[in-house]
């Protein structure tokens, strides 16, 4: 019997940079069987000895040691949770020493506000360009002027996952354009794009993965045939290249590396919330 | 003169892990100024020499050494990069080898799909999730009965990038209940929550907070007057007691955090996407 390994994400505060992380490493390993838990806001000793209690109990479960995850800054705490028996690796322990070193400064003993509100404006950014997104996800009425890109694809093509993520994250406030049957009549950019070309990215995708993502959305309408998605899709693909739009298909592509290769693409240098 | 200190995440991904580990690294140095960069999609000897000259030319042009967070996989690659002269931290290299042991297994040399589409299914919930995000963001002609959870709070204090943030992160269905005026003439539930208690989670927010974002968004209106916001919150507040719903302040508390405790008071288990 191939017993699933119990993972644990242990933080002090959300625990996303412990999953990150985490999730990165395990996804090497593929040959195991690993089931993740994540354990937020541990930020007391008696958080950290609630916390060990269940990772000790899930060893047991499981017949296997578990492997926590931690980025507790609080070496009391890690050793609180490092009493489970679980294999611990310490996100953060590895480096301090160098950038110590080589900084000329001691770490702040307490927890960074890696995901904390950094400041106000920038807390502002990014939820002003979550409004953008959110009101301008019709592709209606819109001042494409205030945008920092225009993602053009055909309807379900992946544009309103990627304006959000691209919003919430890089506070970049990105517009979509969905092409319309009309627009692909034409080999041409839509008359409103037109001034705005330096902002375009053209999406595309897989017409047979299309139709199954309409199908879902609007079971058996003329939309959601296969024939449509084929049509739609070779007309947009012709009209980026006669336009000279950059262009991605996001069949295989999670919505991260759509945001990451349009930014890239477009010269936009953002950090990441 | 203190030299802004520069930064680069390197990957031969979209970089994600990097900056997310890096930036939580660099929170605890907060001595320090630095200029943070993402170099993407490191994925070949020639990226990675690029990657390479313009690291050290940056490190010349500041006058100082600088920092890189690096998370390609193949050593080949991070070789080059280290050329660059920069302070190398790996971030997958201390993990490798307690879990190699751990798990009696060599990890494989290639790039995890740490932020890749995992599979067909998970892509659709979290696609699916973020649609019902938007569409029913303004809180009208919603079915509850196909949220997740619920989250009530009066306009402007914190609920769409919630709810947004959720859907993105975590495929929750989350849907947003805006207080109105007239709900909040009442210390009860609004009828049409009354069904979904387990589902409810208040926001509240400082008034004066609330006043400067109403006012960036209507200016000098009586929706963003600071009596308004106080009535307003006060009234929220006092529902929340009356019905026991679970409460929390998003004056000071990131995205991140808000979403985390939301799904952990819920009791809503999901890993991340």
């Amino acid at each position: 019997m191939s017993a699933s390994r119990p993972v644990f994400y242990v933080s002090d505060g959300t625990g996303i940079t412990a999953e990150t992380i985490g999730h990165s490493l395990l996804t090497q390993f593929s040959g195991t069987d690993f089931t993740t838990h994540r354990i937020a806001f541990v930020d007391s000793t008696e958080r950290a000895g609630e916390a060990a209690e269940r990772i000790r109990a899930a060893g047991e479960a499981h017949g296997v040691r578990p492997i926590v995850v931690n980025s507790c800054v609080d070496p009391e705490l890690s050793r609180l949770i490092a009493g489970s028996g679980a294999l611990m690796l310490d996100v953060f322990e590895p480096f301090i020493a160098p950038l110590e070193q080589e900084l000329g400064q001691s770490r702040l003993a307490r927890v960074g506000q890696a995901h904390g509100m950094v400041d106000f404006d920038s807390y502002h950014r990014r939820i002003d360009a979550i409004n953008f997104a959110l009101t301008h996800d019709d592709g209606m009425s819109i001042n494409y002027d205030d945008a920092d890109l225009i993602l053009v694809a055909v309807s379900r093509a992946g544009k309103t996952p990627t304006c959000v993520y691209l919003a919430l994250h890089h506070g970049v406030s990105a517009a979509n354009y969905p092409l319309t049957e009309e627009d692909l009549e034409h080999d041409r950019l839509p008359p409103r794009l037109r001034a705005h070309r330096g902002k375009l990215f053209g999406l595309t995708i897989d017409p047979v993965r299309l139709q199954q993502i309409r199908q879902e959305r609007r079971p058996n309408s003329g939309y959601a045939k296969l024939e449509t998605c084929k049509r739609e899709v070779a007309a947009a693909e012709a009209m980026f290249r006669a336009e000279r739009i950059p262009v991605l298909s996001t069949t295989h592509t999670s919505i991260e590396e759509i945001a990451s290769k349009v930014m890239s693409t477009l010269g936009i240098q953002r950090g990441m919330f």
